[in-house]
Parts: C-alpha cells; structure tokens; sequence
C-alpha cells in the first residue's frame, strides 16, 4: 500500500477502506508517512468529505493509536459528556455530582487545557487540598464506591489526533466535518466511554456560528459513537454570550454550588438539567428523559446533589466546607465594577472577546506553563436582554491587580447596548439522536 | 503574510495576488514554508483551478527562483520548442538545424533526462568529438554566427519548479492543469526564449490520453506565455504510437539526419514542417505560416537544412562526416528481428512499452547515474494501421547483449494485431493560438 495512491483515492472521492485508513493512521503516528503527505489528504477530505464509514475507521483507528483507557473494573454504564467549548461553560462542575447523585458512574477524565478559564481539573484544584493525581486503581475505587471520580489527564491518548490536530491547524483544514468530528470522537473513546453525550455550541462565541453548521457537526460526531457502539446524543446549544454568569477558576466553582443548590443562574441550570437528563437516560438509570429529569430537579431540591459534590470534594483530599462557606475559595484582592455609559438593553455579549478580558487577568494559560490564577476573573451582572441604566454595574471584575485598563475595554467592546428591546436567544435549539 | 492564510484563500477559491504568489514561491525556495503546507495549497489548487493571472504569476514566480539565462547577446527573436515528451521524438535533432537553416536562431538549452532513451545532448554526444559544454560566451557566438547551438543544462534554473515537482509526485497533485503549465513554463522562461511553440502529445503514449485533457493543457501554457509576454503556439500532435521509426540514440541520429535529406519517416517529416513553420513565423521570419512552410521545404529539398547540420556538427566539435557516412555513428553489435506471429493489421503501439524495451536495452537512464548505450535501440518497421504477414519483421532489435528475451516480450506486448482494416490516427489534432 502507498500512501500517494490512498490520497489519489480520496481525491478522486472514492471511499477508503478500514484496512487503508489503519495503514493512513498508523504510518502516520509511528512516522513512516510524513506531514507533507498527510496535510495533502487533509485537503482532499476537507473537499471530497467522507463516509460515515470512513468516519468511524477514522475515528476508532486514532483512538487506538495510544493508550486507551480501561474502564471495564467499574460497574454500569459510563456516560461521558463533552462540550465543544466556549467560555464561562462550568457544567462539568456541575454535572459530575449531579448525575452521579442519581446513581449514574461518572469516572471523568479532563485536561487542564489552554484557555480563557482552566480546566475542570483546574477550577477542582481552587478547592483547598483537592488532589487530581490518582492511580487508576483508586480511581476505579472511588467510582464504584461514590459513583465519582475526576483525575487529571495521564498517558498518551490518540497521539494520530494530536499530530493530525498540529498539521490541520497550519494547513487550513481545520474546518473539516469529518475531521472535527473523528478529532473530538476519538478522544471520547480512548478516555473508556461507554455512551456519550455532546453539548455542541452555536453562535458568535463557539466554533460553529450557525445552527446549520452545528448540527451537521453534531449529526457526524452521533453517527460515528453511534456506528462506533457507543449510544451517543448530542444538544445543541447557544453560545452567543457566555454561559451562566461566572468567568473564572474559583469563581466558576462558586457558581457550580449555587447550581447545585439550585440557586445558579438560569440557562446554566437548565443546560445542566437538559445535558444531565440526557446522560441519566443513556447511563439506563431512567426509563425516558422526562423521567430522568424528574431525578434530577429531586436531587437538587433534596440536597442530594450537593451532598454529592461534598462526598466527592472529602474523597480526593478536598476541603469539603468550602461548599457551606464559599468565602473559604480563592478570593482576588480587588473588585471593579463595570458601568454601562448608557440606557438601553444588551443585545450582544462577544464570548470571544469577554474570555480574552479574563484571560487578561490571569485566569487562563496562554501557553503550556502559564501559571493560572485561580482568585481571578469576571462576574456579569447583566446578560443579553437584560435592560440596563447607566452606571449600572454591566460586569464584576475580580483581580489581584490594581490596573485593570485592558481588561475593561475588552468588556465594554463585547458588549453591545441596543436602545430596542432584545428578544433572548433560545438556550437549547435542537437535540439530535441520529 | 501567514502560509496559512494564503491556503485557506485558495482553498476558499478565491484568487491569489502577485504578492501572496511571490511571498509562497520565495518561502518554499528559501525553506520558510515547509512541504506540508505547500502540499496542502498543491491540493487546493487541484481543487480551485487557478485564474489565468494566478498561472502567470506562479509561471514568473518560479521562473525567477534561480539562475535565468541571458539570451540578450543574441540577436533576433529566440523561438524555444517544448515537447510533453513521448517515445521516439527525434523533432528537436531536426528542427534545430532545419529552422537554424532559414534564419531563425536556435539557443537550445537541452538535458539528459530520465527516461526511454537520452535526451537532446545525449544524442548528439553519439556523433564522435561533439562537445555540449560550452561556455555563455561561446555559446551566443555561436548563435551569433551559425544560428544554432546546443548546450547541456547547467546552472540552478527553477528550483522551486524542482522541489514543488517532487512533491507532487508524492502527494498525488501530478494532475493539475495550471501546476503542469506553470512547471513547462516556468522552465522555457527561465531559458530565455522570447518565444515558444509547444509540441503537446496526446494519447495512448502520452501524459494527456485525451484530445481535450490536451486542449486543456495547451490553452493553459499558451495563456501563461502570452500573459508572460511570450508569444506562444501550441500544437496538439498524436502519440498513440511512438513517432518515426528510431527508438534509441545513434538510431535516432541517422534518423534524424534521413529526415533532413528528405528521406524520413512521413509522421516524423510533417511534425517538423509544422512545428518548425510555427518557430519561423513566430521568429519573424515568414509572414504566414505558409509561407513559412515552403521555406522549411525548399531548405529540405535544396540540401540547406542538412548543410546547416553539417556547420552545426563542426561547429561543436563533431565528426560531421556522420552526416554523409552514418555508419560511423555508433553501431550495436547484433541485431534481431521481432516477427510478427500472425497475419492481421497493426492497431495499436503502446508507446510505454516499446520505450521500456528500448530502456531495457540500454538506451535509457533508470537513474541519474546510469551510463547510456548509445548504439543500442530500435527500429520500427511496421506502425499503427501497417498491413503485416506472419513471419515479416514488426521491429529491428539493435542490442550489445546475445539474449533479448525481455525486451522481445515488451515488444510483442505493445503490438496489437487485429485482422480488421484500422484507420489510421491524424497526426496532428489541433493548433491552440489563444
């Protein structure tokens, strides 16, 4: 087999075979096929698409192109979820307790990542003595004790999807459906999901600016969990302003209590109730959505929930109190407001744009050894068709710096002040099974 | 200006400026663009065509990567002839001394060349004492005084042609019109040629199998060279069957020699009146090109053309006894006759094949290092639409080696012999202007 004849072949739009595609994935990760061949065939499937059964010999053969974690020890149906990102998206935090208090087996696997916020595994280590080094023995031990578990990302998963991911990033193949979606699958799948459900954005903020494009995306990444055995839905959602209100490490986790009391922010806790129902029903611990639902906002009322997230908080060495008594938390050394110059009523947040102004203050990492500062980061006070008056506080700067210059003309650039009033966006625009 | 950027513009199928053209072919010269990206534009390109502009840009951009020799020491218009290369082609041994013969200047920078046989330089290093290294200074007296001279390639002329070819041949981005026009292009500019006429091959022996894959490629290098400020002329001409009746170099010397007393083969004849007609017109030379044509034919019948072969041997260095005493040319020492197994009509001569019996032979480079047999080769003695009786001979082997089974079997497998009347091909298909 040679690899000019596999390009010249999809080039010509014929459909690879799985053997071909192994061959593709494995001569590219042990380097026997070079960039220059590879960012070629990219090209061609940016142009010439691929089958859904390309997609899953594509997906399965870069999830088995490094370890592979083996999830089998623990009991039930292990649901992941994954979000194609946005900024102020704190429903991991969320969700982990949540689903689990209801009896589902969360056993998450999440990165630090380069952002405009940490990671999951980040916004944990603002706890005081939360350990996310654990070996996989314990780790399976806490999940089928506490139905919860999240540890830092260890081993070398898909390394054929880091390299292609370098290669799509500097050739102009990024925006590939097929290759998105085999990218976010395999990772999935090597991380030991049994079923998994997706929280895919649309809108000014996220990846995919329209709903179309978002749901092409999602329909590929559910046929290929789907096509790969792996149940697999995906939620469409609105990422056209920041979710929830929180920016930020320690502040996210804040807002994740108050969610778990029931006391978050509205679209955040109904994203978390759409997403979790999702995952209760495919994780079989509901007979139908609605059902699941039901466990849910039970689990919230009851405090179920949140006595969830403390066991999980005591189980990794965490400071559980910090969830009666948030003001334990991280806490920057100064606060700003952020005054609307006029009356009128928000039409647009640039989540961009407002993830940069945190990003500023030091909550995320710019590259791999940034240091984060987990006190720091935004609050806002008022979101797209909220009516405000000038000099009304539109955002809460929490810093640990005195000058916050930039930080604020990043703000007041994401906001737009329209003097119409502002229909909402909806938060959940479709859910797609197939 | 990021690579990047431009990939996605092309990818996007928008059009290139001369800038962004410039800043890609200078990147890739000088090794700031790595192949992995110009492999991925390689495949846009395969994908979004390019305008006419773009083509010229890209021709000039690689054209001035390297080395470009001056002809300006010449006087007159210096027509260059391009052949897309084929089995047999013994047009340029000709044209050169025939169109030399009526005033046009011919300054022939010629290669060795990998392939069936030696290139232009390798042919006449078949005549004893002909030197095909001359310095520049030499080489425009020659010019200067004779009308012809032929020198063997040297400098660095296109390197971003040679590297972008290489990588193409390996990222299956061969088959693109405006990257194979660009490539001749750049090469004939480089040269120095004010003019060009193009000799593009089309069928079962060529790269272009069709007349419109053909059209298409001449329309595209007459379009770059007219863009480029070079008049240019394009001849579609047919290789279903290899041209003349030599295969190989001291063979394709005498027949070359054969042609220009008058006495060639009929195909080989007429491709030289009309390629050679179009050199002199676009010279300057002849007012139409039938005017042109009868001078090229009075210089064949008055023994003017071959009188110039003559002045353009000695000139060189050469015996230019060989014109009168071919048999001082080279000679093999065996010959074999490859008989035809049954009665019928010749229908088809893969061109391919019989160069690769003619290579196995000896006649051809595998490799840049190989040493060529300038005796060996062959004779065809019946071609495309030939009547044959069993037992008469197809084909004369020349060889230095008693055993010719391989090249026997190459020779039988190129020949089909049906028992239906076959018509035979035009010669020459079309003549592009524009």
């Amino acid at each position: 087999m040679r690899m000019v004849d596999l390009i010249s072949k999809k080039r010509n739009g014929e459909e690879l075979t799985k053997q071909e595609i192994d061959f593709i994935i494995e001569g590219y990760t042990n380097e026997n096929i070079p960039d220059y061949q590879m960012s070629a065939l990219a090209m061609a499937i940016y142009f010439q698409d691929m089958t859904n059964s390309e997609r899953v010999h594509l997906t399965m053969a870069m999830a088995e192109s490094g370890d592979q974690i083996d999830l089998s020890d623990i009991k039930g149906i292990k649901v992941d979820k994954h979000s194609t990102g946005g900024v102020g998206d704190t429903t991991t935090l969320i969700l982990a307790p949540l689903v689990a208090s209801v009896g589902v087996p969360v056993a998450k696997m999440s990165g630090r990542g380069l952002g405009h916020t940490g990671g999951t595994v980040d916004k944990l280590e603002s706890i005081k003595g939360f350990e996310v080094e654990l070996g996989s023995k314990k780790f399976n031990e806490l999940v089928n004790t506490n139905n919860i578990a999240v540890v830092g990302q260890s081993g070398n998963l898909t390394p054929a999807d880091k390299k292609l991911y370098g290669l799509r990033d500097v050739t102009a193949t990024v925006n590939s459906i097929p290759l998105i979606a085999s990218s976010i699958m395999s990772k999935k799948i090597a991380s030991g999901a049994d079923a998994i459900v997706l929280d895919v954005k649309t809108g000014s903020g996220a990846f995919m600016k329209d709903i179309e494009g978002a749901k092409e995306l999602a329909q590929a990444m559910v046929q290929i969990g789907n096509g790969a055995g792996r149940n697999t839905i995906a939620v469409i959602s609105d990422m056209n302003q920041p979710l929830g209100f929180a920016i930020g490490n320690a502040l996210e986790v804040k807002e994740a209590i108050d969610t778990l009391k029931g006391e978050g922010p509205a679209d955040l806790h109904e994203l978390c109730l759409t997403l979790g129902s999702q995952m209760v029903y495919l994780a079989g611990e509901a007979e139908t959505i609605d059902q699941a639902r039901s466990m849910l906002e039970h689990a919230i009322e009851t405090g179920l929930a949140l006595e969830k997230f403390k066991t999980f908080i005591a189980s990794q060495g965490g400071d559980e109190s910090v969830v009666d008594q948030p003001s334990k938390l991280p806490a920057a050394a100064y606060t700003f407001e952020v005054e609307a110059k006029e009356d009128g009523y928000v039409s647009e947040i640039t989540a961009d744009e407002i993830g940069i102004a945190a990003s500023i203050l030091g909550a995320g990492r710019t590259t791999k050894d940034s240091i984060i500062d987990l006190a720091v980061g935004l609050v806002l006070n008022k979101k797209v068709g909220d009516k405000v008056t000038k000099g009304e506080s539109l955002v809460t700067i929490h810093s640990n710096s005195e000058s916050v210059t930039e930080a604020v003309e990043k703000i007041y650039a994401s906001y737009t002040i329209t003097q119409k009033v502002v229909e909402r966006h909806p938060l959940v625009y479709d859910i797609i099974h197939e």
